[in-house]
């Protein structure tokens, strides 16, 4: 048996970010969860709404965001204002002593530049570093971390950095401390082994089965790098991680996928 | 003697905010301060043209904002998000452990919503209440606190609150266990006799100064609420109030008022 204490760390989509109704059941639940807790959440769409109200064309590539100058300060304003801070306040309200931040903040999560060899996704952060001995202070005063989808260069330069990767880092980090148990809450009930099919949720899913579905093509687009992710994490010492809807944060691991080695 | 800790709580004005040079040079005069420190920012312009830019026309009533639900979203986008983080990072870059905070983070600032018998003032909140151990944990773990103008009333409202209130707020809180130095800095080198002669700089005033200038009106408009905040921060408990240019900050008494009782 370990002796680390369990922190739970959860990171919600931007299917979650955009429902108010949603956001809030899920802050309920999240507020339920007992011990040591993170919270990471994404964007949504409220984003690209407010590039496009000021006369921005957001520009993606694979999926991904190019991150100019003016997309830049739209992605901190959204993310590290307007929703980091309602979320922190909502869980204020629910008797959670929740505290916001960006990677700039405490220098908690340094990021450097993307430097891809054909595209150049702009203001765009991979995670380096994450400051565990700060975090470890500050959960250990009884605070709630929430943390956006911003990290910093620690030259000055806020960076848009993805909030799957973020909660993996942080959870990989904070596993040298903590006993860590990752979960990543989206829309649907878990991974499906038929994309169409709502009930075809794997129940279990290790780096075998993975590897096959994905060659069958059952496991495509983007779960594959947030299974990727997982598995990552799990082989640096993540305890335990799961895929599904928030009500399995009401310890019902039947409505989620469970990923192990 | 006393023998509680300095402190140095420096509030920044909108003028110093608007222009990123005279910005860069306050946080390198910012970073030279020895010891425990905290910043206050307002918000200057960006707030105003970002509502004008999604179409809000903000309305004023005697120079404050009336901070509807739109409006509200907007300064949160620009207090808490866009400036904030963006003073956090430079600060970061600077070696300062910087950490950007409303008043909803840890529940640090408390507020209630203003309630004014003839003005509908929206979205603004009165300070109530200064989460003092907490704040008093931070620092002594080498933080630099960052507080833009948002704080939250613990039900879920994020709140919309003047700066030099929540700067002499947090003096006076933390005046029980620091010596605090409150610094107002903004474009000009003090309070002035004469508001069209920038040299006339009072260099001290105490309160008997200011009721004979006030009721001469070479005191007036925007000094008044803010060298009544100070009278009230010294009655409370705060050891130095100065007011200039942020030049100051480099121990240059010279070129600053110095309030005193």
């Amino acid at each position: 048996m370990s002796n680390k204490k369990s922190l739970s760390i959860i990171k919600i989509g931007g299917n979650i970010i955009d429902n108010p109704t949603e956001l809030t059941q899920f802050l309920a639940n999240f507020s339920k969860i007992e011990g040591n807790k993170i919270l990471v959440h994404g964007g949504g769409k409220s984003a690209t709404k407010m590039a496009q109200s000021i006369g921005l064309v957001p520009q993606m590539i694979d999926g991904r965001r190019i991150t100019d100058q003016p997309m830049l300060d739209v992605v901190v304003m959204i993310y590290a204002g307007e929703i980091n801070k309602n979320i922190v306040a909502q869980l204020q309200a629910n008797g959670i002593n929740a505290m916001g931040f960006s990677g700039a903040d405490g220098n908690l999560i340094q990021s450097t530049k993307r430097n891809h060899p054909t595209i150049d996704y702009g203001f765009v952060g991979d995670v380096q570093k994450v400051n565990t001995p700060l975090l470890e202070t500050l959960i250990s005063n009884g605070l709630v971390p929430v943390f956006c989808a911003i990290t910093h260069d620690k030259n000055g330069q806020l960076l848009n950095t993805n909030a799957d990767t973020i909660a993996s880092e942080l959870a990989i980090a904070l596993s040298e401390v903590f006993e860590v148990t990752l979960n990543y809450c989206f829309e649907k009930a878990g991974v499906l082994a038929n994309v169409e099919d709502e009930s075809s949720v794997i129940e279990q899913i290790n780096s075998a089965l993975y590897l096959k579905l994905k060659a069958e093509g059952a496991i495509h687009s983007g779960m594959i790098p947030k299974l990727d992710n997982c598995f990552n994490s799990l082989n640096k010492g993540v305890q335990k991680i799961r895929i599904g809807h928030h009500r399995m944060l009401q310890n019902v691991d039947s409505i989620c996928t469970i990923i192990q080695l």
